[in-house]
């Protein structure tokens, strides 16, 4: 009876805890949404508030932090217990950086919204919708415990790094065209790195899901598909547009 | 008696952790100066070399997380002792990130490698000169347990920021100048920001290891210097030069 007790007590601040996660994931999601927006509508002022805005999801990865280290004190879990909570001080940490990345998408959005509007930014939103479905599903996958859900996030990376890679090139091949588009383009290049960035932290998300609910590590290597870092291109103004 | 063994496993055990973490820091520090002078000789096989090396400081952080299970499951610890494997666990992430930046960089240096020679490798060589030492010193702060040690390694980072927002304005300035130079200027960039990100993990863990010793956060706010992502210029071919 008592054991029943101190087991329920658990599960419902893990569950205490859980909740916490989903509203970072919650926050995150929108901070990305958000950032992207004012991208695509050239809004500085939108974009400082999203700036603004990381300061919560700072706020509640403490919390997440404070509730982990109160569990582990007071009910000193083992086995799958002990799992359930690192996983869950893992996934905040992540959950934290990806707001990081939006807000500086946001920060460099306050620069493009001075300059003139660039047509690659389509690239990008297309690329933010990707990663905003993969940090959802997701946060999804880790309230349900769900292993193959978690899984298909896993394996929509590559799209994301694929688009990432492509928009790498076009955005060189626009400096190079016309010099005037420069700062611009580079600054959507860091913002491009951002929401790869995030992609890749959703998915380090996955693989804590797989591992909490299975136990163990996914048994694929993990595919890789952003080979922007490694292109090399013949720095010539093409002749014809 | 019984109690004091145990107190002493613990001390041993969490000895045998830092021992893991030193490693790890060494390692990192390595990985970043050898990606560095591959950069500086332009070598590329050198810079392939050192990007397969990250493997091996991801193999310590799960080496790490490893023995803080044990730990944890074992020894139960409270308070003081808690966060010591807590402050571990969240530091050997730490630098498994900076082992993946310096990854990073040594893959743009295989690009690099194939392009002509950079002016501005030598300022990048700089900042990476700085931010090597912040991870030595961080890493000797945490090893042992002094928070001004870890404070100075902190207040550096405002250096590391100042050199990145300086270099991204020269690097779009060379890019203006001879759009030849677009895509290694590119890469350099994000060599830039790869460092500078080091930076910023160097000083998250001197930040850990100031509340692992003080128990309480550092009380001035974080200085920020990074300027780059707001930066705005005139997108104009210079007249002259």
């Amino acid at each position: 009876m008592a054991q029943d007790h101190i087991v329920k007590s658990f599960d419902e601040e893990l569950e205490k805890l859980n909740n916490v996660i989903a509203q970072m994931g919650g926050l995150a999601e929108a901070q990305l949404a958000e950032s992207i927006e004012a991208l695509v509508r050239r809004d500085g002022d939108m974009a400082a508030l999203v700036a603004a805005g990381d300061k919560q999801i700072d706020a509640l990865e403490r919390k997440v932090e404070s509730l982990a280290v109160r569990l582990l004190v007071l009910r000193q879990p083992v086995a799958a217990d002990l799992r359930s909570v690192l996983a869950a001080l893992k996934i905040s940490g992540l959950l934290e950086r990806i707001g990081d990345y939006a807000k500086n998408v946001a920060k460099r959005t306050i620069a493009l919204s001075q300059m003139p509007p660039m047509e690659p930014t389509h690239t990008v939103a297309r690329m933010a919708g990707v990663v905003q479905e993969m940090i959802k599903n997701v946060l999804d996958a880790y309230i349900a415990r769900d292993a193959e859900k978690a899984d298909d996030v896993r394996r929509r990376d590559v799209e994301v790094d694929a688009l990432n890679t492509s928009l790498f090139r076009e955005l060189l091949t626009y400096m190079m065209e016309d010099s005037k588009k420069i700062t611009a383009c580079t600054h959507l290049l860091f913002v491009a790195k951002n929401i790869e960035r995030m992609g890749d932290h959703a998915t380090n998300i996955a693989e804590s899901v797989h591992y909490l609910v299975r136990g163990e590590n996914p048994e694929d290597e993990r595919l890789k598909n952003d080979t922007s870092s490694l292109t090399v291109m013949d720095d010539n103004i093409p002749e014809q547009e």
